[in-house]
């Protein structure tokens, strides 16, 4: 499967993308697992709203307690300590556990803080880690959100979607695969 | 905590069953934990919608896959085998795996076929298992619904917080407890 073209944030609405994704998923054959933290079950809702999602997604952990993050996606206590819950660290390591423990192909974690508490002056609300894991290697990517809490979860959950959706035209498009 | 009330279904809309519900978590402290395999997440994000609810919600499994609702919920390959995913005996094991996985009080899972998609004549497009375990026992219901796909999801996450509604208030008016 080539040729597919990437196409810029916001060309379409979050159901075009998600379409869009699934569609990906279904030809390329990947398989896919999600731990989600701010985003609360968010990306596993959008995903499974569409029909057959069951061929693609293996796995989906919502790991709001940092004893679900420690115990059930192997995050080590030290990172959750040195770094914080929503740290580059902590993403990369959701991404990595909840891909093993699934087995899948591509994986993708979100952690930050959707507020109306828990920011700080360096993590203010809105501050979202989302990183991507995949036989190839890991990327982590920091973004900054406004809005409330719905909105920051509803822009979360989209920018992990074009997160994947990037990723899984890269992985179509290369012809050496 | 006492002298609560229980309320039959559809007195309130889905919001209010939903702050009802944190409102009861909250006060009994009491945690929680769900296993969602045809809700696909969207209890855990109907959970999370609520400012606060990390302190009673630890973990969320979406497990759309069998390999997902054997590896990480510990359900018996034979008793997926036997009964099939959607069956009262599979609703139970997940509740109770997650409930093990997380350390939680109560638990709920969800099996069922939102189709449009994977009905048969036993098991037509619309059934669903939901099962609550605590520390005192387990109940399992099994719903007929109709509707789209989004609708028998929405309707199965409704019923799940309904049967949650149910037991935290009679858990809170047990004055032996």
């Amino acid at each position: 499967m080539t040729g597919v073209t990437g196409k810029s944030n916001g060309q379409w609405g979050p159901e075009g993308l998600d379409r869009a994704v699934a569609a990906l998923l279904r030809g390329s054959g990947l398989s896919l697992a999600l731990a989600e933290s701010c985003s609360g079950g968010l990306i596993s809702k959008r995903i499974t709203d569409i029909a057959g999602s069951s061929e693609y997604f293996l796995f989906g952990a919502v790991t709001y307690a940092n004893s679900a993050k420690m115990g059930v996606l192997g995050v080590p206590e030290e990172l959750l300590l040195r770094h914080g819950a929503v740290s580059p660290e902590v993403a990369v390591a959701m991404a990595s556990g909840v891909r093993d423990l699934a087995g899948s192909d591509l994986a993708i974690a979100t952690t930050g803080i959707a507020g109306p508490d828990g920011g700080s002056r360096e993590k203010p609300v809105g501050t979202v880690y989302i990183a991507l894991i995949d036989g190839s290697g890991c990327l982590v990517h920091r973004y900054q959100f406004a809005g409330g809490r719905d909105e920051i979860r509803e822009l979360t959950a989209t920018a992990a979607m074009e997160l994947l959706y990037s990723r899984l035209v890269e992985i179509v498009n290369d012809t050496s695969r």
